[in-house]
């Protein structure tokens, strides 16, 4: 068949359609304008998000609500000099005053002051998008904060907490729904972590791979957050959560990359002394590639419970193998998917598909 | 930490919760009841299907709508037996007299004449929820009558038709709805199909294989339907026409596994002569072997809306290379998930989460 008897992406999606056709239906707010907020605002934009009307932004230090600077295109870098005070309660106002039936609050910050007002404006009838992990994957107490704020109606759109929005907490959350339930969870949840170990094959310094990583903006400024596990950690509670496993914050075994002599230290004195990192993670690498095996870093469930994070060697032919770049994994195996796993895995990070999945839950609230 | 420290599985997802709780909602009438019905029947009778009311049941000769017969543990085996005479409309009139909000027909079979029904439900304001992909997946004049029908309000549950559940289909609507685009389309779309390449070594001929698939329920009664790439194809338009490519159903090229001389003959026949199929796979096997490659049944989009579907030699490291038992693979490439594929992966057929997925669907109809 000559390809021109094809009409390619002529029909449109639905969803699309009705999206560019209606006029705005949710009303926004944006806590947070860095990378993710950033990419988000540029979503705003574009016809998917004709529903959507940003009435409110804020970075930690200003915020915005007039319409006509909110619909600037340098929306962001006049929030780095210009702009209101910062007052939560005048962010809520504007929501109010749209006079828009869905009213969103977004978290695109990594602020636990921000998490734990979520709760709070769940329970006053705000929806919450968040890419702030701190609420659920934080103290357990937050956690039941939260659900209990849930039964009031309001919806926590939580896509980009996990795997920047691969649908993980969506299927689980589904499984569930039909009686289903999560056995045993296993994967690379840290897309600066999967990037390392897939590129680390002795060939050059840990460290140098890190500066590399830094650079490309996959890590944290301070990269200590990415070493120490404790972002993987807060992903894991999050599903293990979700799954029915009353998880407290310090139940989960976390095998820390970041020795004991470089943990307290200021970040500036961290990133100079990089290269203590080398000797001890060289030697598990020759271990390891003197049995065939690769290091991964993995986190993993288990049937009781068990939550443990760290660096693993694994088989040449585990999953966790043969990843490449960001690429983050999650193996479900539950009650239903037990031959083999429900295996969810794609890039893990990048501002593009986080905001994308933050777009998605807010664009499913409408 | 004592492992008696934590509550396992105590806080129940909120959805099964508010389930449990509330009164039936969802007005079902399920067509068919073989395995995948037989396997959704068993689901209703959970707590997680406490919202849904059974109003009326079929299979091609019998129907039933008397809510006694139809809470019966035995109304499979009835309905081979006794009930009414099929007649759908009776059945529909079942659904208009439940007084239940949202009334939903579910189609658990092949019939390409229940599916030829879909857009006439749908535009009467039933939702449909379907395993069946004769829709779907066959004609483009019938895809488009359904999304004219789509156009009217009322949903079409199709989970089920891809993966046999695999959050292959939400996972595309959720990405087109942000306005990203599908760019190409790999993967292993069949569960029998897999199965026979992820166990052909060259060790035991593949007809011999063949029987012992069909004897554990991994193909069609009569595994043509299988080994003709006719319902890969199907799987194949549904997911490329929800992605804005109109390809008709002879656009597709198709390898068949069965030779000419097989093609047309009677189902016993083929049985009987199934070791035709072995020379020229062990030719293929061999070839494969010697230039250290294995064979799968890939199913392929490019960009240009090109879909082709048959047996490729790919390299052991290729991600279909790694499948086990029946697991299927869909690797996604759009256009923010470019750098490497979002790839989803797991069992994609069995009765149990395939009617997992049908309830989920209806649930979500709720
Ligand atoms: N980057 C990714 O690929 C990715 C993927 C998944 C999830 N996430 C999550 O997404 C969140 C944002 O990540 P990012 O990479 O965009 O971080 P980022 O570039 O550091 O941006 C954080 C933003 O939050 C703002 N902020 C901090 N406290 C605030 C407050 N109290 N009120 C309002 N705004 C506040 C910051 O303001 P200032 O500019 O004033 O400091 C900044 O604009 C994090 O939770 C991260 O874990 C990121
Ligand atoms: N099995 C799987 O793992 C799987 C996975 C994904 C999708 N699916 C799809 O699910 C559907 C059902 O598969 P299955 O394995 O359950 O097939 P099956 O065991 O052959 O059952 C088909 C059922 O449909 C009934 N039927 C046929 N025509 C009908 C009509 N006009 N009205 C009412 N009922 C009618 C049949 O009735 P009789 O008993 O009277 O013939 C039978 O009960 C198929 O479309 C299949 O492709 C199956």
């Amino acid at each position: 068949m000559p390809s021109s008897s094809r009409g390619i992406a002529t029909e449109v999606a639905p969803t699309v359609a009705s999206a560019a056709a209606a006029s705005s239906t949710i009303a926004i707010v944006l806590l947070g304008t860095g990378v993710v907020g950033g990419a988000l605002l540029k979503l705003l934009n574009t016809s998917a998000a004709a529903r959507v009307r940003l009435v409110g932004a804020a970075n930690s230090r200003r915020q915005q609500t007039d319409p006509a600077r909110l619909a600037s295109r340098g929306l962001r870098e006049q929030l780095n000099g210009a702009g209101e005070a910062r007052d939560n309660a005048r962010l809520l106002a504007a929501l109010d005053a749209s006079g828009v039936p869905v009213k969103v609050i977004i978290d695109a910050s990594a602020s636990a002051t921000l998490a734990a007002r979520h709760a709070e404006w769940l329970a006053r009838g705000y929806h919450v998008v968040t890419a702030n992990k701190a609420l659920a994957g934080g103290e357990l107490s937050g956690w039941r904060a939260l659900q209990a704020a849930l039964a009031t109606g309001a919806r926590y759109g939580d896509s980009a907490t996990v795997g920047a929005g691969l649908p993980v907490l969506s299927t689980l959350r589904r499984l569930l729904g039909c009686g289903d339930s999560l056995l045993t969870l296993e994967g690379v949840f840290s897309g600066s972590l999967s990037w390392l170990f897939n590129q680390y094959d002795g060939s050059r310094p840990f460290s140098s791979l890190l500066r590399e990583a830094r650079q490309l903006g996959f890590t944290e400024p301070d990269p200590r957050s990415d070493l120490s596990g404790e972002d993987v950690a807060r992903k894991l509670l999050i599903i293990a959560r979700h799954a029915g496993f009353s998880i407290g914050s310090d139940e989960v075994v976390v095998e820390s990359l970041v020795p004991e002599a470089l943990r307290g230290i200021d970040g500036a004195v961290f990133l100079a002394r990089l290269e203590e990192l080398d000797a001890p993670l060289a030697a598990r690498h020759a271990e390891a590639t003197a049995r065939g095996n690769v290091l991964r870093f993995l986190a993993r469930l288990n049937q009781r419970g068990h939550a443990r994070i760290g660096l693993v060697e694994v088989a040449p032919t585990h999953p966790a193998a043969r990843l490449y770049g960001t690429d983050n994994l999650f193996a479900l195996t539950t009650t239903r998917y037990n031959a083999q796993p429900l295996v969810i895995q794609g890039p893990g990070a990048g501002p593009e598909i986080t905001a994308q999945a933050m777009l998605a839950d807010v664009l499913a609230l409408g």
